[in-house]
């Protein structure tokens, strides 16, 4: 499974912004390189030289621990310093731009931006406009790649392979990233994806995606072999997009009663945090079908290949250029 | 002072929660291996390398900058990685448990979490539920073992030994973990301690402890080896513990004027920050009996040995699962 | 240019204050040491040895990105341990004085402190009462030496010397500790520095200072060399200098208009962070005369060549001490 099915294969991107543009190819080449790394973080010296010297920022603009602490400690075992640049602490609060603050930490000989934005598009902008490498950690309700990445790499240790899975996403789909990222993730590399939720927080061209929806979850659990529950966010409520939590929780909720109709099999993934009661029960979220915690140490595997890639196409450039 | 004694004891805490718990030997241990550490920090090099490729998660959910940075420091000597966490940063603002926050940096591959917490028990109840070691950094009114053992192997220091010292320790004894962690490890150590303060701020059932109580420090100041004076802790403060700031400082300060009646060789000391001229007058914090500053050193010396310790006890445990 | 034109010249300051009591010879050697780890920066590989195993606290209590960030980067480029150190996250909250807590920091085996500070004359101050190595990183409205080294040094690193160099540096005179540093730095290197600005912004005893000195900036822009743009800084502004943001523009804004007016070689500069469209145009900004973002770039340098030189300094004399 960790076999590089084709050794002429050459990973290209400098930059990680999204997987809409990925083939499956360079999805795969990605899974198979964490898969490399994925046992160094079992190890006592969870620490090899690939990235010494190299500068990563971790630019923050939204709060985050899980995605910034995995990166951190991606960065950190890869040997690579990390600066860590959160909004409160930094001149944007002067009202400096984000593209002024980016020239700023790329004259300081930045290697790689990790960037969180709530404007999707920020790490693409970053991208035309700097050197350094731009890995999106999340765009407003576009894309997060990383968190889509280490679902399919989730998947694929447990099945070896998404080919032909039935793969359910649950919430607030519109206003999910993870779900933006996971829906290209999964179908590239060969799952059915059905989009699970109430109608009002369906994307808008729902119907232009290479997915299934349902707004009822009753009607399809029994058929998935992986669901994906999201996270009621409650931050990010000021538009009360369903009548009451405790309605949500009724339909949409991964509860003890409703997993006795999915398959006995079926793969429990979460992005954490978990709220637990509302969109998951506590028995479900830490029960045997549970991987959660399981894409927690994926997600720094698969981190760990993704500064890993975009470092050594830099470093290619660069000496080209030097040349 | 620094040989050890026993040469066939063996270290065996995956966990340091609390001094209460430790024999008299295992504490002499910690202070026998800190004091092969102290000199690392004069060095012009401050680092060796048993601790390389570890992370230590440093987890405040209370403000610290002192104890917070000497883990942070004890820790890089060691040459870990430090992930700095802080409730303001984290997706505990999100409402996540403890427990789950913890789950997930444990699945990120932390080796050590240093916690400190306003539950006293907090760290008792991570040990028993993640695989990482746990270091009390402070626990509610409950235990800070390393102030208690840094306060220690200072007087050790200037001493030799703590048997037949009498040490009183003065202030707010009921909500002081300095003294909760101070009171065994000193009575353990062969001191005799005496609790100081008025009696709305000693511990409820004071008669069960090991310990002496006075609650006037004129009468018992002459007798003292060490006087620990606590540190007035306004932040904590809307309890209106006693009627004025002013009335303690009158009965329980330590005053250039108190000290006069005190041995002339007493050793004075406090686990800071100080309240200059409150708990204790500036000539008496930096005059000569003080050892306020040798105890912050002390500390880093301490601290790199609780880390070493756990460590090496999960490093051998995890070994041997493998096996 | 970087040869370093004495070699017999020792550099002997422990401590980096302020430009105002260096000489000339000092000055310059700091700018050729920072010539030395200018191409660190470009290298794959960013790091060298020389601070390994010391460590640098970051003690900044005004917030700051661009002068904490360069500072902590070069010290890693350096390889030392950076502790980053805030007011919001420290003891200062609860009360403990400047020198407490820097008696602390030292304490616990810190080597240099890089201190920001509101108060004008903090870091003399420390440096008087610790012995790690003090770093101005800017005092009130005093100093901020290595904002004026970089300065320095990219100018020379633009025309290869200063001397004879006509150098306007325009805005709030009296409250930029820019300027405070900026014209000691460039006269004591042979340069003519004309403060520009309105009569209420001009530091008190301005006739004191070896400068010429112009309330309107269309009488001297045909003149100069180098023109420094100070930024507004509108979070200072309790104090309404001028009558509007809109007026300051008009008579001493950088626009592309009065750009005409200037040499066609004039080399613009600006601290940092840009108010676009305020105290500069963005054409100009980004234009080929901004040599802006070099400016940070050379700041990494000038920033490595100080901690180096100070760590020197600080190593021999505890040798010293110990034979």
């Amino acid at each position: 499974m960790a076999k590089r099915k084709d050794s002429k294969f050459r990973w290209t991107h400098r930059h990680l912004l999204g997987l809409r543009e990925l083939t499956r190819q360079e999805i795969e080449f990605i899974l198979d390189t964490a898969r490399g790394f994925e046992q160094i973080s079992t190890r006592s010296v969870k620490k090899i030289p690939p990235l010494r010297g190299r500068v990563v920022v971790n630019m923050f603009f939204e709060d985050s621990t899980r995605t910034r602490n995995s990166f951190t400690l991606a960065a950190n075992r890869l040997s690579a310093d990390v600066i860590e640049f959160t909004k409160k602490t930094s001149s944007v609060s002067k009202g400096e731009t984000l593209l002024d603050t980016a020239k700023n930490l790329e004259a300081m000989g930045i290697d790689i931006v990790v960037i969180r934005h709530n404007a999707g598009g920020a790490p693409k902008f970053l991208s035309r406009n700097i050197n350094a490498c731009v890995v999106n950690a999340g765009d407003g309700f576009n894309e997060h790649p990383t968190q889509a990445l280490l679902d399919a790499y989730t998947i694929r240790r447990q099945r070896g392979s998404l080919d032909g899975l039935k793969i359910g996403i649950v919430g607030d789909i519109a206003h999910s990233r993870v779900a933006g990222s996971g829906i290209w993730a999964m179908t590239k590399l060969g799952a059915e994806v059905t989009l699970i939720g109430p109608p009002t927080l369906m994307p808008a061209k729902v119907e232009q995606l290479p997915v299934k929806v349902s707004c009822k979850l009753d009607d399809v659990i029994e058929h998935l072999d992986v669901i994906n529950m999201l996270r009621i966010q409650f931050e990010r409520m000021g538009r009360n997009p369903f009548p009451s939590v405790r309605e949500y929780s009724h339909f949409f909720g991964l509860t003890v009663e409703r997993m006795k109709r999915a398959k006995p099999d079926i793969i429990v993934m979460h992005p954490g945090p978990i709220n637990r009661g509302l969109e998951i029960e506590s028995e479900v979220a830490d029960g045997k079908n549970s991987v959660i915690l399981q894409q927690v140490a994926n997600g720094l595997a698969v981190r760990m290949a993704v500064l890993f890639l975009v470092n050594q196409v830099s470093v290619k450039e660069d000496k080209t250029k030097k040349i």
